[in-house]
C-alpha cells in the first residue's frame, strides 16, 4: 500500500473571502482545520521535495512525474511563461512541500490496488489560491484525509462510440483531479470491437467500425494503463458475454448461436454459444491474453441483458437443456455458461466482478457484484450484501441519462449505505461507479456531459457520510468546475455564472 | 434581393452506394433530381468562378470569401496539405463550378435581409463524395431551391454564461452549414451585462461579470456582424426591458424601480421604472446607440416574464397608477413602458420584435411577435396572427430543455403552421428560432448541444412542408453531422455510430 504524508512548512499574513469555507475542495477532505495564516508561493523558489524519511526517493518516476504535473497546475500552466530562476525563499513564503512515503513499499513502479492510499497533492493543489496581486498563496491547514469508500470508479463505454485515446487521457487526469481511482472500461459490446487482440486479431479487423482508424492497438492499451498508473488509476476492462457481444460474431466463426425461423436458421445470430467445445477453448485463450496486457487484479466480465429469444428458438440448444435437465429455465443455461467462464477466469489469477443478473441467477461466492438495475436498488443490496458478496454500487449513477437543470444534486444525495442490512453487510460496499454509457456521446461531448456531473459521486464515495450539505457542495463545486476549465478540461456549468478563466477551445 | 444561381458542368461514371436516396443533403432542397452520372474534382484544376451573365464579378469580397471557404471544405482543408497545381482538366472531371448572381443587386457590400436568398455552395459542397480512392466526386444533379420560411433563426444568451468570441463565430459557421440565417443574440438580461456601450460605458463597467475579459467591445460585435454578413446572417441583437434588467441597475443609477418592504425600500430593485423621464432619456440615448451598432433592420426589445411585484410595493408607482387611472391593473403600466419604449425606437427607423407577453398586453401594428410559451402554442400562434401580426415560433424549439434519447425528432415533426388559422394568418408566419437558453451552457457545452439538434429545426424550416420521413430525415443527419465534425464542429451523435474522421478536440 501507498501510505503518503504531505508536510509543509509555513512562516504568514492574508485573508481571501471565499464563498464556502472550504474554499474550492473536493471533494471535500475527512478533516480539515483551516487558519487565516497564508504563505506565498514563488515559481521561483517554490519546490515539490521528497521528505528526508521517505522511502520514496528520486528515483521514483511515478513520484517525481507526478510533483511536475502538480507544480505546474499550482502555478497554471507555469512552463508556458517565462520565470526567473534561482530565487531564495522570502519572508512569510512557504519554500517546499515535503512528500513523505511512510510504507516499506512506495509501487513507484506496481500498478494501484483496491487498497492503495491516496496522493495529497491535489488537495495541496486546490489549496493554493491567488490573491489580487496574483501572487500565489496557501493558508496553514492541517488535513487528515482517506476515502471513504475504496474503489471510486467512472465506466466509459468505447463500443458505441470510438473514444480516441486523446479523450480517454484526458478523462483520466480529470478523474485524478476527483480523486477517483478506477477506469471501468467497457472496451467492446454489440456495436463495435474496438480492442485489436493479439491472439484474435480478426475480432478488431472485423468487428470494429474501422479496422485502423477505430481501434486500440497493444500501445494504445499500454498508454492508457500507464497513463491512468501514474495517477493512481487502475484501469478494469470488461468483456461482456454471453449478451452484448453482436460485434464479436463478426470476427470469430461459431462463437454466436444461431437464431431459427421456425426450422431454419435466420441469418441473424444471439448470444454466445454455451454449447460448444470451441466456444471454451476460444474464451481461455481469449482471457489468457487478456490476464497479461491488462495488469490490475480484476477484470469485468459483464452477464447483463442475457435475452433468451435465440436460445430459445435453436433446436440444439433446446436439445442441449433436454440432456442436462434444464427444463424451460434458460436461466440455468446462462449459469452453466457463466460459471465455465469464471473457472476460466480463474485460471488466470485475476479476481472478476459481474453486473447483478449474474447474482440473481447463481454465482460462485468470490465475485464482485455490480448493482446497477434502477427502482428496487435497496433491496438488491441488501440481498447481494447478505449473500456475503462484495458490492460496487452503480444503479443511481447512471450520468448518460440527462435531464434539465442540476442533476448533479441528484447524484450528489444518493447514500450508498442507505439500504437494510447489517455492519457487516454495509462493509461489503467497497465503493461505486458513475456510468457515461456511449450511446449519446462521442469524443465531441463526453467530457462536459461528464464533468462536473461525475464530481458529484467522487465527493460521495470520498468523503465523510455526513458531508451533505447542498449549498455548500454548489460553492465548492462551482469553484473545483473553473479549476477544471482553468486546466483545460471542458467541464460544464453547473447554472448561470463565469469563470476568471473561461474555456479556451469550442 | 440576392437570386443566386449555381451552374455546374459535367462531362462520367461511379455510383456510391449511400444509406438515404439524398445522401447528406441538410436541409433538403425543395426539388431534387440525382443521377448516376458522376464527375471528379481535383484540387488542382477546379475553381468555383463567377459565371459570365452575373451581375457580380470578382470585386464582390462577399462571393470571394465564400469560394475559399467552400473550396476548402469541398477538398476537406485541403490549404493543409500540399497540392499540385495547373493541372489541366481531364476526362470525367467538373472543371468549374459558375456562380450566376441574377439579380441586379448583388448584395456584396450590404446586409442580408429577411427576404435576401440563399447561397447555393453549401448544397454544392454537401453534394460532394469521396470514392474508395479518396477521390472527390459530385454526381449530375438538378436541384431548385429555395426556403420555406424566410425567418430562420438562433438565439444565443451571451448573459447568463458569457460567449467568447470564438463561440459565436464557429456557431456562425455551422449556422451557414444549416442554411440558419438570424443569428438572434440575447447579449444582456439580469446575470450580466456583457455589451460594452459607447454611451453608457458604465452598464459593462458594472454590469458585466467581468469588465475587462467579460465585454464585447465595438470592435468584437463589428466582428460578429461582418462574419455574419459574409455568411448570410441577419444578427438581430435583444435588449429585453422592462424585465430581465437586474444588471443594467448596476451600472445605471435610477433605471430600475426600487422595491419596499412596508415603508421603507428594502434594498432590492425590480423592473426597469417606468415612471420616470429619465428612463425614457436613456432609453432614447442607449437605443439610438443600438441603433447604429447594428445595422439589421429589426431590433429585438423582449418585454417577457414582468414581475409586478416590485411595482404594487413602490408607493410612487401607486400613485402614478392612480394619477393615470391604472387601477391596480399594473398590465396597462407594463404597456404604458413599452408603448413608449417602441415609440423611441420608431424613431431611429428599425422594426423591432417582442415575445408573445406584449402582445397579450396590447401592441402596435408592425410589431413582430415572438412566440415562446409552450402549452397552449397553437392557440396563440392562431391569435397572434389572427390579430394581424407578423409571427416567429419559438415554444417548441427551446434547446436548453434536454431529455434523454433522440430529442431531435421532437423538434423535427414540429409543423409550425399546424394551428387553426386561414391562409392569410398563416402567411403571417415568417418562421422560427431555435432557442438555447444559457443557464446551463457555456464554452464547455454549448457546441455539441446545439448541434445537430439545431439541424432539425433548420431542415423544418428550409424545407418542404412534406419532408417529414423520420428515417430518411435519421440517415441524411448522420452524415451531415459527421459532416460538420469533419468540419471541425463538435456536432453530438444522434445515435450509437461513427465518423470516419472523429471530433480532434477533446
Amino acid at each position: 500500500s501507498f501510505d503518503l504524508t504531505c508536510v509543509w512548512q509555513y512562516l504568514l499574513v492574508e485573508l481571501v473571502a471565499q464563498s464556502s469555507r472550504y474554499g474550492s475542495l473536493w471533494p471535500l477532505p475527512q478533516k480539515v482545520q483551516l487558519s487565516d495564516v497564508s504563505f506565498k508561493l514563488t515559481t521561483s523558489s517554490f519546490r515539490i521535495v521528497d521528505a528526508k524519511e521517505s522511502s520514496a526517493g528520486p528515483s521514483c518516476s511515478l513520484l517525481q512525474n507526478a510533483y511536475r504535473r502538480y507544480y505546474d497546475y499550482i502555478f497554471e500552466n507555469a512552463k508556458k511563461s517565462w520565470q526567473a530562476k534561482g530565487k531564495r525563499t522570502g519572508p512569510s513564503e512557504l519554500g517546499e512541500l515535503q512528500v513523505w512515503i511512510t510504507s516499506a513499499d512506495s509501487e513507484c513502479d506496481g500498478y494501484p490496488s483496491v487498497t492503495s492510499d491516496e496522493s495529497c497533492l491535489e488537495t495541496f493543489s486546490q489549496l493554493v489560491y491567488k490573491d489580487e496581486f496574483g501572487t500565489k498563496n496557501i493558508n496553514q491547514t492541517t488535513i487528515s484525509d482517506f476515502p471513504r469508500f475504496a474503489h471510486r470508479g467512472i465506466l466509459l463505454d468505447s463500443s458505441r462510440h470510438f473514444l480516441p485515446i486523446k479523450v480517454i487521457l484526458a478523462n483520466l487526469e480529470t478523474m485524478a483531479m476527483n480523486k477517483f481511482n478506477v477506469f471501468h472500461w467497457h472496451i467492446v459490446d454489440d456495436q463495435s470491437f474496438p480492442y485489436l487482440s493479439r491472439t484474435f486479431p480478426q475480432l478488431s479487423q472485423k468487428g470494429a467500425y474501422h479496422p485502423y482508424t477505430h481501434v486500440y492497438t497493444p500501445a494504445d492499451v499500454k498508454m492508457v494503463i500507464e497513463f491512468a498508473r501514474l495517477r493512481g488509476i487502475r484501469v478494469v476492462p470488461e468483456y461482456d458475454t454471453p449478451g452484448h457481444t453482436q460485434s464479436w460474431g463478426k470476427g470469430q466463426a461459431d462463437l454466436l448461436t444461431p437464431c431459427y425461423a421456425g426450422s431454419k436458421p435466420s441469418g441473424a445470430f444471439g448470444p454466445v454459444n454455451p454449447i460448444l467445445n470451441t466456444t471454451y477453448d476460444f474464451m481461455t485463450q481469449f482471457f489468457k491474453e487478456i490476464s497479461t496486457v491488462f495488469p490490475d487484479a480484476y477484470i469485468h466480465l459483464g452477464g447483463d441483458e442475457v435475452d433468451f429469444t435465440c436460445w430459445k428458438s435453436n433446436p440444439d440448444i433446446q436439445k442441449f437443456m433436454e440432456q442436462q435437465g434444464f427444463g424451460q429455465d434458460y436461466s440455468k443455461l446462462e449459469s452453466f455458461y457463466i460459471q465455465k467462464l469464471l473457472n476460466i477466469v480463474s485460471t488466470t489469477n485475476k479476481g472478476y466482478m459481474i453486473w447483478q443478473e449474474v447474482f440473481d441467477n447463481g454465482l460462485k461466492p468470490d465475485t464482485v457484484v455490480h448493482v446497477w438495475i434502477g427502482g428496487a436498488t435497496d433491496e438488491e443490496m441488501h440481498k447481494v450484501t447478505g449473500a456475503g458478496y462484495t458490492t460496487i454500487l452503480s444503479a443511481p449513477w447512471y450520468l448518460d441519462y440527462i435531464s434539465y437543470g442540476q442533476d448533479w444534486q441528484k447524484y450528489y444525495k444518493v447514500e450508498p449505505l442507505s439500504f437494510n442490512g447489517t455492519e457487516e453487510q454495509k462493509k461489503l460496499v467497497i465503493g461505486g461507479e458513475a456510468c457515461l454509457w456511449g450511446e449519446y456521446v462521442d469524443a465531441t461531448n463526453l467530457t462536459p456531459r461528464l464533468w462536473p456531473r461525475a464530481s458529484a459521486v467522487a465527493e460521495r464515495l470520498w468523503s465523510a457520510k455526513d458531508v451533505t450539505d447542498i449549498s455548500d457542495a454548489f460553492n465548492r463545486l462551482s469553484a473545483h468546475r473553473c479549476r477544471m476549465v482553468e486546466r483545460d478540461i471542458p467541464a460544464e456549468p453547473l447554472f448561470s455564472s463565469y469563470c476568471p478563466h473561461e474555456y479556451k477551445g469550442v
